[in-house]
């Protein structure tokens, strides 16, 4: 958890010392993981098709049952990526910090970066939380995220508050950066990431302050 | 805005003043619209096909296209008819309300109602924001729903808080009541009606507090 360098580059490296079939293998899926989740920022969901997926990626439809299994299996793989995505980049601003204040804050960051909190994520996101109710899969690990990023969270707050305070901040600060999420994934123009960060930031402090006054 | 008796009784009345041709098309166009909405959410947006749709209606499959013109047209009603639920259930509370905290609890709890803050409606809400992006219809129901809730807490907070103020604790408002029916629709069991009023109007309580101590 003190890595401050990028994942991604860490990756990059290990991968250089793969054997070269190995590595090829692991490009193509990681080719058609990226291209799915173009399909769907394109086209939606339900119109990301196979032939899509393989045209974006510049490969054979066959490459997605050959790496994959199954379209299902793909999805899943592409939203198991955009939560590496979020993983990575929590890990990377969680390096930078040394308080519990600045522990909550760089969670909060990681939810409303410029690389995660852009239109493109922030709907394919969208996509995948309205395909959970009909993909266990989906569902599994849309309920791991959201956990591990309110249980982050209320780990960072119980320093700084009674426990049923933090709890309580937790789901307030979950349900306002989900919101926030919702908003940029309607309309790109309508917060920027900057601000976003600003609105809860704000909230959290004074949050913060307010419960010292009264716990 | 002070017709305390719920609207859906108001239109039951009148409709009993029609002739009777006009009344049975009204009652197939909502036969229609709640079968449309019961399929979203058995099946999910996609999957609610015109066939299932009819059958979930108890009629044939060409009323859609004689009551409506397409599928298209009877999806944008059914969003026009979650839209005009909130909007009474946000008549009904502000009837109720008689000073500016008691209108912004009232615009809070039409949103959070037992009524409104269920699994099935949280959840068909989200297969339509889901889809905002590849329909111009239902981006233009979704805009302006988003606009009404933000401009009517900003009308009852602006006279509580200074104008700058009241902006801002309307879109973190919004932002938290938005994550709540995400939250709603991943998961009924996750928190109930009162449960999340309860949040949000601690939330309010407390903000109105501070920015009263610093405004």
């Amino acid at each position: 958890m003190r890595e401050t360098r990028p994942l991604h580059e860490a990756r990059t490296e290990a991968a250089k010392t793969l054997p070269r079939q190995r590595r090829n293998s692991d490009e193509s899926q990681r080719h058609l993981i990226d291209a799915t989740i173009s399909a769907i920022y394109k086209h939606g969901f339900h119109e990301a098709t196979a032939q899509r997926i393989s045209e974006e990626a510049g490969l054979s439809a066959g490459n997605i049952h050959y790496h994959f299994g199954s379209k299902d299996e793909l999805f899943a793989a592409a939203m198991r990526q955009l939560m590496s995505d979020i993983s990575d980049t929590l890990v990377y601003e969680l390096g930078k910090a040394d308080t519990p204040l600045a522990r909550a804050h760089a969670i909060i960051h990681a939810n409303l970066s410029e690389r995660l909190y852009s239109h493109r994520n922030c709907f394919v996101w969208l996509q995948f939380w309205s395909e959970t109710a009909r993909s266990e899969e989906l569902a599994r690990l849309e309920r791991i995220n959201a956990q591990r990023f309110h249980r982050n969270l209320l780990d960072a707050l119980s320093k700084l508050l009674p426990r049923n305070e933090a709890e309580q901040v937790a789901k307030e600060l979950v349900a306002m950066v989900d919101g926030l999420w919702i908003r940029k994934a309607q309309d790109n123009a309508s917060i920027t990431p900057q601000a976003a960060r600003t609105l809860v930031f704000a909230y959290l402090d004074r949050r913060l302050g307010s419960a010292a006054q009264t716990g």
